[in-house]
């Protein structure tokens, strides 16, 4: 054989490509903690292997959406009983995933898991074990409370949710709190930090080991939800003769969907909303109604905002706009504070900016990031999450990393 | 033509058998209130028709579970563009409404819909409008809190979820509050009455408008989802080679799809719990953990048990075993309670009972039954919800009617 050849098959054997060499897939499958009741499928294993099961008894073809990048997710296979089965060609990271079925063309979530709000949509999740699992396990500790509040919103019109998550303890006595106000990503609404990124039952080990102290998380609809559909959905054809023309409904501000109340907004699909908007929702609304129904500390000292992703560009532009706001300020996944961006402005007591080790281009800027505002005499902590993407283990484990160093 | 002919035709011509007579559907459809946000489909006429309009390109068959009863639901028509679009064969009753699709034998939720806890799943859902849907308006007036908590349960060895509805200025000063457990019925979860009931929203206007003192209501997760497969999913086949045997998981107290934070709960799917068994939870554990954090007027005067449908077998139950335990008891279509079945107990200081007019045993029934009642010495106070059957606008109503006559 060419010398060639065998460096290329040995290349092939090392990289594990299918057909030459495979994991061994450990049968240790249990059904995902995120399936509704009831449900076996879809199942995960230690590695991080998923395995699908839907029944669809007359379809050519059923596909998930999760799986090796670039293939197109896992194509499942008909047994004889009519149900499809399959188990993604590779482990998944650790944590939460979205994802969709296609059958046959169309697009349907898997019957077998709950609801979570992504991509402008109520997706079907899967939740793959993970080595730090424990830091959002439910334990028996004392728990906070998810409020779920709806505000008044003159700037749109709209009466607005949020949750509210008050500490263990706060029912008693006359203590005030600093707020934490926590931003979603892009498609994504005021439940995606609630339930996907367990704000809750992290912040309640936190305060539980001792941690942190105990502070408020506010979770608002951020308005990241634009108009413009997203890829995979199909253009909705021109109404057919006998039904309406009517326009798609607006978005809601969040909620209503397996969470308490429907409440409207004024955005409505096909309008672009700019952060503008929403910095006068948070600034001028939120802000004060948070402060004048839960006990706060309403100053800039206890006041700090972080955001995921589309909810870091937010935090990016809302506290350079008005940095006299907020105190500490955290873009997870987000973008980067530079000292030209910040000179001449009121100074952060803190930043924080993290990626997943996976954001190669965020991750390997980060040390020079730090260096530079640390240099240009800012407090500043960076932190990536080993092994983990744009997705919500990178940032579950970025709130556990960022939250100690808030209000000291 | 024979008379015996005439007067067949006639009455089926009065009747508006389809293909003699007609209702003219007017063509005012708008998009349901609890669709996904930028979902124009499924849509709701003032008459109370219902449109769908589901994407399966390559489908075959697509029914929704929807339609007049007998009939199989509506067969959706296949148009050119791959939409599968129908409108049910007569108006649906007023409120809200569980339904599920099935494509080509295969049971999934409309993607255009929220999800609703019911039936052991997260069900598709739609709203027909209502003449009374003022009731349960959001509108622009304080707002309560629907509070999601978790608390410890020795007896299942779980940590458990409820969602606990604060009256708006509940935050303000050291007022205590009477106390409504509202619990669901057979196949739901604590969100159910929060969601589909719209609890909050008609707490919300009742204490605007005055018409109600405000309490607080507490809806846990009644343990009414037994392990029986429900008739229309079809029985799992044993599991293929290379799958694991795992049992079917245990169903979380509630929570977690769409509510945030997956609780996890003793019940295995197999497991058929009895009332007992949430008698204790109820007693020994919720109660004293409401008492302990939140500012409650902690006795029977105070306490108020309702549920609808099986959490009225359960309130029934409960109320006769415990009957110094609370105060006011409501069953929402049910069941009844007798003179007989109360003679010798502690007297309770009203009774409600409710059916929706569809119900009819029940609703003709109810005279008598108030008749007896109060003939025995009980201050009761009955209801029928005018056109609705055995579902949530009845409850919706009875809610309404109900609350004036606690705590008083």
């Amino acid at each position: 054989m060419k010398l060639r050849s065998v460096v290329l098959l040995a290349a092939m054997l090392m990289a594990g490509s299918t057909g030459f060499t495979q994991t061994t897939i450990i049968e240790d499958f249990k059904p995902s903690p995120f399936n509704q009741p009831f449900q076996a499928y879809p199942q995960v294993n230690s590695q991080g292997y998923a395995r699908f099961r839907i029944y669809a008894p007359n379809a050519d073809s059923v596909r998930v959406s999760l799986g090796l990048g670039g293939q197109g997710g896992t194509k499942l296979l008909k047994a004889d009983s009519g149900y499809f089965i399959g188990t993604t060609a590779g482990p998944m990271d650790e944590g939460f995933h979205y994802y969709r079925v296609n059958v046959d063309g169309a697009t349907f979530n898997d019957p077998g898991t709950g609801f979570f709000y992504g991509s402008q949509r109520w997706e079907s999740g899967i939740e793959i074990p993970s080595k730090d699992q424990d830091m959002y396990a439910l334990k028996d500790v004392p728990h906070g409370n998810m409020q779920h509040i709806i505000f008044p919103s003159k700037s749109t019109n709209t009466q607005r949710a949020a949750i509210v998550y008050t500490p263990p303890g706060y029912e008693k006595g006359n203590t005030k709190y600093p707020v934490l106000y926590l931003q979603h990503g892009w498609g994504e609404n005021e439940t995606s930090w609630a339930v996907q990124g367990k704000t809750n039952l992290i912040m309640d080990n936190m305060i539980a080991s001792g941690r942190i102290k105990p502070f408020i998380v506010v979770m608002t609809y951020g308005m990241t939800n634009t108009g413009a559909p997203i890829g995979r959905r199909p253009a909705p054809p021109p109404p057919a003769a006998g039904t309406s023309a009517t326009p798609p409904p607006a978005p809601p501000a969040g909620g209503g969907m397996g969470a308490p109340g429907v409440v409207a907004t004024g955005i409505t699909a096909g309008e672009i909303t700019g952060v503008g908007a929403f910095q006068t929702v948070l600034l001028d609304e939120l802000i004060p109604y948070i402060d004048a129904h839960f006990r706060t500390k309403a100053d800039r000292d206890n006041r700090a905002m972080a955001g995921l992703s589309m909810g870091g560009f937010e935090t990016h532009t809302i506290t350079l706009a008005k940095p006299e706001v907020f105190g500490y300020w955290g873009l997870l996944s987000g973008g980067n504070y530079t000292p030209a961006q910040l000179e001449g402005k009121m100074k952060p007591k803190f930043i924080f900016i993290s990626y997943g080790s996976k954001e190669t281009r965020g991750a390997e800027g980060l040390p020079k990031v730090e260096a530079d505002l640390k240099a240009a005499g800012y407090k500043v902590a960076t932190y990536v999450s080993p092994g983990t993407a744009h997705e919500f283990q990178s940032w579950r484990r970025s709130l556990y990393e960022m939250a100690p160093s808030l209000f000291k």
